[in-house]
């Protein structure tokens, strides 16, 4: 996979179909600027609330993807699906498992699948939690993750997962320059301009989430503006 | 990783640094017409043999590959490096885990590493007892850990691993029609020119290892003959 068709994304913002998605959460993020949104959570996401939230986002001008967390739940629609495999995850399942039973279930459209190596830091985390992540590592270990996924498993995104907390940008850093061909994306603890910008500056797409459900929508809508900030020339 | 440069080979031979490898063996192996030596095993395999063994080897006109079982014991002399993952280990560390060891230790020559995604369907061997390999699979489980090798990790090799007994050509055939731009290596019990005309005609590759310990040269040279004869026009 060389993720070949990736678009260019540089803000994402995820959606949580199991969270409460006011008419007004949802304008405001599709009409962010935020470059893609993508549905997808960890915890009691069904098919009817990814269809239903689906339905409701599809209905702006702006990119979706699915990431869906289990095999049972991936919404297809015909967009992207971004894939995770848990690099660090504490069970042979999240790595490949359950991809292997995805695979036996239904004819994968691989042409539009990207495949996500993500590294879980924060093992309080639902997902920390849920894939038993084992989260005591160093920099040079998330940067070891981010090669053995780039060059040895050829993945398309190295996704460095801070999930509800902010992480080290310095980890961020050794991330992104452990990498050849594949994009770092950052999640975890983005709640507004400063963050945005620092994150962007070394890694090529940040992901933000919590932000919009926790500190509103001022606050969601600076971090689009810290990532576009972090990408204009000083 | 797309498997650019790695040999078309067709007959591979495995010899263990940790075996005796007498002057006739190696000279046999060698010189038999197979395309490419081997050198790995999964026990006992230490610097100082694999080196022995490198160098005999190495003076003979034959394609040379190493094939570390772990990142203790890569000897690395500029030759074809194949590292295996094994998609059905009990543990994370056999997936990706000492991967990122390896990575930390060393800098990779990636240009020449080439990823294998082991099925490993025999439980009592070394292989399957090390990786506490999960091998209760059908043909379909086994395709499908090919079509995840394949399409979504990218992987340039699907290692179909009886290792020790004599596989299913079904299951051989599952693996193979699964996959798209990966090859499939077929190891395992192949003692002779049947079984190897008949794995051949599904796998790629054919990976004979015992055969040279176990049934004497003669028996080794047939499975040269059999792989020959199956990409023979009938």
């Amino acid at each position: 996979m060389d993720g070949e068709g990736l678009p260019d994304w540089r803000h994402l913002t995820k959606l949580d179909p199991d969270r409460e998605n006011s008419e007004e959460v949802v304008e405001a993020v599709c009409t962010s600027g935020t470059d893609c949104v993508v549905l997808g959570g960890t915890k009691g996401v069904t098919e009817d609330k990814a269809s239903e939230l689906y339905r409701r986002v599809s209905e702006y001008p702006v990119d979706v993807a699915v990431e869906p967390s289990d095999p049972s739940t991936v919404v297809d629609r015909g967009d992207p699906l971004l894939v995770p495999t848990v690099l660090n995850a504490g069970s042979p399942a999240w790595i490949v498992g359950m991809h292997k039973e995805w695979v036996r279930l239904t004819e994968v459209p691989w042409h539009r699948t990207y495949a996500e190596g993500y590294v879980v830091l924060n093992g309080e985390s639902d997902v920390g939690q849920v894939t038993d992540a084992r989260t005591d590592l160093t920099a040079e270990d998330v940067a070891a993750y981010a090669e053995v996924a780039d060059r040895y498993l050829g993945l398309p995104v190295v996704y460095v997962e801070y999930s509800g907390t902010y992480g080290d940008p310095l980890v961020v850093e050794a991330a992104a320059d452990a990498v050849d061909d594949a994009r770092v994306f950052y999640g975890g603890g983005v709640d507004g301009f400063t963050r945005a910008r620092e994150v962007a500056s070394h890694a090529d797409a940040v992901v933000v989430g919590n932000v919009v459900y926790e500190e509103g929508i001022d606050s969601y809508l600076d971090t689009v503006e810290g990532v576009l900030d972090a990408a204009s020339p000083p």
